[in-house]
């Protein structure tokens, strides 16, 4: 896997809708598909240094948009908030089950874990 | 309030930063401190279709990045569920409260709704 890697399959997440097609399909090809600069040059029928060229702009692009909006930094915070609140009901769970067996408490934990999951697979 | 204020504002919550200075100006007076067209060209001393033309882009540049990000749908989503978590967990206090005064769960309950609170605050 090339340096910067997950970096930048992160940002790309969040924000390649945002690149050109050219950047698009090179970025992919080299980071996503790990191809070297050469093989993309070769298939592509653009110079290495062309190529080079439109992946460091995508790269850039891409960092500057999360300098900008920060929505990695803020997605990664609600998904740390999503763990706590998971561990809370978790334990709530294990008390009712041991101690109460209430059907009320159960099910409506059952819907919280149930959300929280879908949220943090998202 | 001019029309489509509330959508514009929201957009500029989440996409407000990726706009240049002068459209930031502009949008601002305009949607947020609800200055004129007229009003705006006349501290600005640019000419008023030359206001509209930077307000028009501005709005254009927003809307772009909702269809292609979808951030603001994200959001609105999410947002959707942790209030349904705050309903389950109102309802999990309120059982507790009445029938076993357990202090654990009491504990993780306040933990949950304080985390969610913030959450939603954002």
């Amino acid at each position: 896997m090339k340096s910067g890697t997950l970096e930048m399959c992160l940002l790309w997440d969040f924000y390649g809708d945002i690149l050109t097609d050219k950047q698009r399909e090179f970025f992919d090809l080299y980071f996503n598909e790990d191809l070297s600069l050469a093989e993309i040059s070769e298939n592509s029928g653009i110079t290495r240094q062309g190529v080079r060229d439109a992946i460091m702009r995508a790269e850039t692009t891409l960092r500057d948009m999360e300098d900008k909006l920060g929505f990695v930094r803020r997605y990664g915070k609600i998904q740390t908030e999503l763990v706590k609140i998971s561990e809370s009901a978790a334990l709530i769970q294990s008390i009712n089950q041991k101690q109460y067996r209430n059907p009320e408490i159960a099910a409506q934990i059952d819907n919280m874990l149930k959300i929280l999951s879908d949220l943090t697979k998202e």
